[in-house]
């Protein structure tokens, strides 16, 4: 029950890593220090739906253009682009993926300042990258990524946005709330015989889509595809039936609003959905919190209904087949 | 019968696009006198894979650092990013989008050197942008964009290359040979039963994968899920067995080598693979063509698969069910 506890222990991480603010904040006040005027964000796997959230921060907080590095240019095709004036942000829980290693080196080599965010200190990635960030998410034993999500996703809002936000004293409390509010007992009941599924969401909440789904694939072994619901619009919605679930992350803001002709479409095509979000099936009690902090809480119903429905299954979700908790891509 | 013909007349689509080479590559000085320092596209659906190939382009043939644009920031949220020494590429067949016409606007007004490359040369996001390409693929009536797809790839190829590439004159006999090569019909007698499927691909053919996929799902209404080799090592690799057939791209160069170690974990798991390459179950005949305009050829097996899939299936490839021509997103 590794995960299962993990998923439990993140509202004290989220209690450290706000401990440890002021060393962040002199972390993001060097990279302010450098006015990098582009930001490219690498990783792989969960970790690469934090450096989506930290794409989004970028583009609204600092308003600077970003993008999501390829790893394979820098690697694969050994392509040396002019970095100058560029910040490089890569996210790892291990620090060990030799790819994001690589290309760590390559972006600081050709000009960028580098930051590496992991919850490793003393790995290859944060030692080859000029600046780090530690997200103190403690040792994670279970091979699907739980509590270090949450932690990279509070530590880029940490590094990221100047000044920080008055409610982020509420966090820890938010999502002790929210975890107390579980229904995913309920929701995989419903769930259990699909073998396909849809996670859908827009703005802030996309990459909460995109990690739900790899939980669901990871653990639980089902096809579940993410797309933000401006693009399930363009084609995938084809495949939507009533057979296949969709799991609407629709949270109070902008982006659960931009939601709405998604839903509509969804009830056209009788699609069975169940909201993430205050008030839905699997409920989200974050009142009080910006809409750009509610990604850091809105997954953990999610995180529970993959647990879930592996252990329904009888799938080991602490140790997925297939899978070994650092992967190595090159 | 109009996507099966529409993927007939790609070798054609090519030759009317390379006659007209040099209006495109008038755009491209223009763009190169600019000076760019970064590279912004944007787009949805499949023209959304067609800027991941331009993203694939810039990094390793202009050296620029680029990222695609999550067209939410500048509309949802409203964020007004520094966009000075960044050229902005929408993509877009019909360009039409409200979503795409308004970021496009927006990257304008703050600075962007705005380029819109659409198969509608009068359409609103032709016009809101500085320069335009008309990647002239002719009227396309069926739902599932297919000749507008390749045809954006070599607009891109054109626009982005500077000196173009000598083997360029090769691609219609290329697209023809493959054609012909045709196995589609093998291949779905194979995979009929599957209702969920995985594409994987790395490097230039990602995009092929990615797109592969939506054909799939847009067509056939199979949950296809598109990763890139290296991030379906990181989690979803957990999902594959038996009954899951991979579509695997494995071009000869660069790309297609570093697949090796997924392929090989993939037989590990017994997963069923057809190879869409040379050789393939699904083959390509590319010779003499480079890495990178493998993906304007490599994708048609997969557009005739899907056709082959949904026609097997019964259902009306030309009009897939909840799909129009024009997606409308905001």
């Amino acid at each position: 029950m590794l995960m299962a506890a993990e998923i439990g222990e993140q509202p004290r991480v989220f209690e450290r890593l706000l401990a440890a603010r002021s060393v962040i904040a002199q972390v993001g006040d060097a990279v302010r220090r450098a006015a990098p005027r582009f930001v490219l964000l690498a990783a792989r796997g969960t970790s690469d739906h934090a450096a989506l959230y930290g794409k989004y921060l970028v583009e609204t907080r600092l308003g600077l253009p970003a993008g999501l590095a390829s790893p394979s240019t820098l690697t694969v095709y050994g392509s040396r682009p002019d970095l100058h004036d560029v910040l490089f942000v890569a996210v790892s829980q291990s620090g060990s993926s030799p790819d994001l290693v690589d290309s760590t080196a390559a972006a600081r080599a050709c000009g960028a300042l580098t930051v590496a965010v992991t919850n490793a200190p003393d790995s290859p990635l944060a030692q080859v990258a000029e600046l780090q960030v530690d997200v103190l998410a403690g040792a994670e034993l279970a091979v699907a990524a739980t509590k270090t999500y949450t932690a990279e996703l509070l530590a880029l809002h940490l590094l990221l946005c100047p000044g920080g936000d008055p409610a982020l004293g509420r966090l820890p409390e938010a999502t002790e709330r929210t975890l107390q509010a579980d229904r995913s007992s309920e929701v995989a009941d419903r769930l259990r015989a699909a073998a396909r599924m849809v996670v859908t969401a827009r703005g802030y909440s996309y990459p909460t889509a995109r990690e739900g789904a790899l939980k669901l694939m990871e653990t639980s072994y089902l096809s579940a595809a993410a797309f933000s619901g401006a693009d399930l619009l363009h084609g995938p919605m084809a495949m939507i039936d009533t057979d296949v679930p969709v799991v609407a992350v629709v949270s109070p803001g902008r982006g659960g609003r931009a939601m709405a002709p998604v839903l509509e479409r969804l009830r056209e095509r009788r699609a069975p959905v169940v909201q993430v979000g205050p008030g839905g099936g699997l409920p989200v009690d974050a009142d009080g919190l910006a809409e750009e902090l509610l990604p850091l809480v809105e997954i953990l119903p999610l995180q529970r209904l993959a647990w879930r429905l592996a252990v329904e299954h009888g799938y080991d979700p602490d140790r997925p087949r297939g899978l070994a908790k650092i992967t190595e891509t090159w």
